[in-house]
């Protein structure tokens, strides 16, 4: 698609939204935007983004419309209500949800799409507020090749690691992976440094011994020293993971795989949450094992 | 410590042992060596060290006596036995236990040794074989500082990042932390990709999308891609680990700490050494979820 004439649509003004959306500007594309609320969009109008109203009217004008929204009720609804995407995006354009949601509603929502002539991607990402504003997302992409190959320099735009995984569903299945391996590893990062807490040894020295070795991860070098120092801001939101675990579970149920270390991981956020954390950090998850 | 008059004796002869005393050998150290079966000693004897008998008579003529055994009974006998090191070693010398073993028994040893004026340390490794090999061992030490700035020279010979931790049983907590962040860690990334293959996902892809990111660790990288290729040698040998998370939970209970994810893990290890397992590495826990 050339750059020229295209029109890009974005639903989602968030955190992350915002940042895409820079990033799409920057690299000289035409974006307009819509979202529930139009003051977190309102950062991005003189840097030449568009206001639209409603997502129907996005839907009309673009070519090309992308979304992250929250949660994947939020996904149903700009995608398959009346006033949704779907029932008015021309007939030929391209849709990408980067809603991190449901593989299972993926599938059906390119199903949906196929049928009215629309092509439809799922392309979820990681990298956080980070990756969004550096534009270097992890970007994980389900659906056609020849959709994804289209639409690639957009992604380009926005990340750095892009990789097609398979037909609509993958990038999802893909995330979720992510998030089952960081939804165990959190829990024994936690454990480890309650552990040495209690022992008495000064937890950073034992970052010193640990961090490089087997036990190494992203989450005890990157959020362990943040644990210890007693700062729990997000980083990612307690609620978003709870919400992404839950889809895990629901996915993984699907296929009839068992996933204890997972179940575990939710019902400890679960207990979390309800001690009133659900806008911290993840990594605040240690609190619970120093109660 | 002075090398050219230093002593030193080595039990435990095994995998790790060997290739320890092969490095104390090259940096010039006289060593004494025994073992259960002195077959597993014999290819030390041509590079320079000498077989004794009896741990006992290796404790009367050693200035420093290094030990890594199997269990924390053996490191029990080892030490507290009447034929032991203890009650065998010299005035004034230096007992190193790199076993990885319980904190609570190695503060008992160094009471014991303190009352015969002999100088303990717990000084457990991670690295494994090729850590031992090339001498990059973590070692992660506790006792006296006195005591450790003393045979310092000696654990350079063997490892790289070399930290006192604190008093009597600092060591053996540390290694635990290691072990602890691994257990629950090992869950989530064999959820993950088992979540990957039963989603008819390339596991492998899928690792080059989440392995550069907030779920990437050691385990994911390295152990991963054994996993997707069915290759289970170890590495770290399953009964092993089984042993280190018993030290590990029955530590946590003394000090009143909740590791819900590491009796998970610790249970699930145990339903794969009963499925014949317990010689497989570590990440043979895979096998359990594709069952």
């Amino acid at each position: 698609m050339s750059k020229d004439n295209l029109k890009i649509g974005f639903v989602g003004t968030g955190v992350m939204g915002r940042s895409m959306v820079k990033n799409l500007l920057k690299a000289g594309y035409f974006v307009s935007v819509t979202n529930r609320t139009k003051a977190s969009a309102e950062e991005l109008f003189p840097l030449g983004a568009r206001w639209v109203d409603s997502v129907a009217e996005l839907a009309g004008l673009s070519d090309v419309v992308i979304t992250i929204v929250g949660y994947p009720k939020d996904v149903e609804e700009v995608y398959l209500s009346e006033e949704g995407l779907i029932s008015n995006a021309k007939s030929g354009s391209v849709l990408i949800d980067m809603t991190t949601s449901s593989p299972f509603l993926a599938k059906r929502i390119a199903l949906e799409g196929k049928s009215k002539g629309i092509d439809i991607l799922d392309a979820p990402v990681s990298g956080g507020d980070v990756g969004a504003k550096n534009g270097t997302l992890v970007i994980m992409v389900g659906g056609e090749e020849e959709v994804f190959n289209k639409v690639k320099p957009i992604f380009e735009a926005m990340g750095k690691n892009i990789i097609l995984h398979g037909p609509a569903g993958a990038g999802q299945y893909t995330k979720m992976s992510n998030q089952i391996t960081i939804a165990a590893g959190m829990v024994g990062v936690c454990e480890a440094i309650a552990y040495a807490q209690k022992a008495g040894l000064d937890p950073n020295r034992v970052l010193d011994s640990i961090g490089g070795g087997a036990a190494g991860s992203w989450s005890l070098s990157n959020l362990g020293p943040r644990m210890i120092a007693g700062h729990f801001e997000p980083g990612f939101y307690v609620k978003h993971f709870i919400k992404d675990m839950n889809i895990a579970l629901e996915s993984a149920k699907e296929m009839g795989l068992m996933t204890p270390g997972l179940e575990l991981a939710k019902s400890l956020y679960e207990q979390l949450a309800d001690d009133g954390e659900e806008n911290s950090g993840t990594h605040a998850l240690y609190k619970l094992y120093m109660k």
